[in-house]
């Protein structure tokens, strides 16, 4: 089967050398930057590549919205599926992908979107053929669990392990994406799609890291308990809700002992029970992994499907918990929960973040934390 | 497409539940004994299934050697293909059933023989499309590992701990399968075949956690370290070694904190790293999940082909580590490594079997873990 990358950086090259290995899967062609085209695989026109019919799958490992999602619809267009690690240009598009895929008799390739090389949409989408998955969760961010991890190895504070995580290439210059939590939506957003058949809205709680300190670890820590960087969804009943928020889990939970920069997600199934993957969340063999992976399913028939015609109602009662604030001043209804902080309970994901962005009006580092 | 089930206990009673909610997946018969049979699936006439050519796919739930060897070889000879759940029948036949399915152009399915409803199987086998798999571990039997966490959790000593396992179901009215590793050495052979092409040795070092006392878990527990029952193997160059044995790991690693009865296996592939898996390791709905699994594997086309002509060989010399010993006297070599324990490093896994069989015969208390 003769197959295309577009683009050809560290995730691309990672594709390139494992496809070299295997037999049966042709790279006919690469797209690059012109200046970067050495040798005849490589073209900067897109042209060649989405009007070559020998070309079955187009692997995307440009990253970004556009042309990401101009080349991905063209392709599916013409029939083309496509494999793609691209999590924020999925995310976006999702529902217009699944369409177009569907009207063209093509299909949409996701796994590397998220978990990197954990066979993760691929086992949501094998529960469902038995099961409703109920609920997901999981850490899907390698950057925040290695910042995490370090400040609790190292008794760091966030800054200098930021820093550090920057030097070893494991956070961007700009940390935004990650430590904020917009990383670890998109995978939300994506992993919730697959779970729960809906075209999953992009209006949730989303609150991230940045102002994790120290301190806020050791208060945790002193009752048991571990923070990480959270994605996670219900559906029960036509209704579903999703958030990305720090939560303060067990010290014994395995969620609390992923280490450096692991990712774990967990799906719960009605005959299955739980269900835990654990693996490299990014890199370029691992990723690369993944979209090779997908276009050997697809090569072997596999032929994922995505409707979201379902109509599942967005519905964030769903998601309710106890809620801790590090902040100066005592919430509404709180009671105190240790040193300069205090416990909020039974409030939705929605109404936590709502008060968390009350309370950063005034308390700009305030850190909240969901209690497990 | 229509399968029979071929035994109607819990698994098979699991089975057949689960496919009565999945569309174009019919039971069409159910072999029992005959003061069972009620309604028209049911018979106990093997002949009136393994001669109907309606029936593609064979389930069979009844566990040990014989009937069910002879059931699935006729099976395959026929060219049906079979899910089995059945680890003992598998570890003992596992090339005999491979060539008889590939002489007839059938399929063996055993997803459910290793760890109850977690994807471990599938997992090794798509891993495998890609990568050489290097190196395997796992918590792989619940009732083990149930036992291990409720003597921590509790603090109470093994005795009393089986008897209350015993009296859940967890554990079988005589538990040997279970606590002398018998049960995970199966899961081994057959884990070891499938993620090294090997038609696997039955020859190897099995050592289970009979005389754990609560007195080593404080022991280890003292060092940072959490005991668990492990199935592992290795292979490079050529050579491939196995073992079953008591390890101390630590508290940390997310093996140490499976709790319950559940299991978490490991894979490391030379692209993807390490792997891991998590979930329910028995029970009805579990393993019945993973029979329906294969047979919807197999409806969509998944063939998985075992093939041991590849002649790897065992090599113990690629199992080497560090051994604790609790035992009267230090053994030779060894070195002090707490109260009443002794320390003997860089040994096979082989030769730490033989030298606690040397020392049972005079202390048949005594108790081994490899240190990790």
């Amino acid at each position: 089967m003769d197959i295309a990358i577009l683009g050809y950086g560290t995730v691309g090259r990672g594709v390139d050398q494992i496809v070299a290995d295997i037999d049966g899967i042709e790279v006919r062609r690469i797209l690059d930057l012109p200046d970067h085209c050495v040798g005849p695989r490589m073209t900067p026109d897109y042209a060649q590549i989405v009007g070559d019919p020998a070309i079955e799958v187009v692997v995307e490992c440009m990253g970004g919205l556009e042309p990401a999602h101009t080349f991905i619809l063209q392709a599916l267009g013409a029939g083309k599926s496509v494999v793609t690690s691209n999590k924020a240009v999925v995310a976006a598009f999702f529902d217009e992908f699944a369409r177009t895929a569907e009207a063209n008799g093509a299909c949409l390739l996701i796994e590397a979107t998220c978990g990197g090389g954990i066979p993760w949409i691929a086992s949501i989408e094998k529960a469902r053929r038995i099961d409703e998955v109920t609920r997901f969760s999981g850490i899907l961010n390698g950057t925040t669990n290695f910042i995490v991890d370090s400040m609790l190895k190292n008794g760091a504070d966030f800054a200098e392990t930021l820093a550090r995580a920057q030097e070893l290439g494991y956070a961007e210059a700009d940390p935004s994406a990650d430590i904020d939590g917009i990383d670890v939506k998109n995978k939300t957003i994506i992993s919730a799609s697959v779970a729960f058949d809906v075209a999953c809205t992009a209006e949730f709680p989303v609150t991230g890291i940045r102002s994790l300190t120290k301190a806020d670890l050791d208060l945790l820590g002193a009752t048991g308990r571990v923070v990480k960087l959270i994605g996670h969804g219900v559906a029960r009943d036509g209704r579903y809700a999703v958030a990305v928020e720090p939560m303060a889990l067990p010290a014994a939970s395995l969620e609390a002992n992923v280490p450096s920069n692991f990712n774990l997600a967990t799906l719960e199934g009605t005959t299955i029970g739980e269900l835990k993957f654990y693996g490299q969340g990014a890199g370029s063999l691992p990723t690369g992994n993944a979209m090779v992976q997908d276009v050997l399913d697809f090569a072997a028939g596999r032929r994922p499907h995505y409707d979201f015609s379902r109509g599942l109602t967005y519905d964030p009662a769903l998601l309710t918990g106890d809620y801790v604030f590090r902040t100066t001043t005592p919430p509404e209804g709180s009671e105190p929960f240790g040193e300069g902080a205090w416990l909020v309970s039974g409030i939705t994901a929605e109404a936590a973040r709502a008060l968390l962005d009350s309370i950063v009006t005034t308390d700009q580092n305030a850190f909240m934390a969901r209690l497990v």
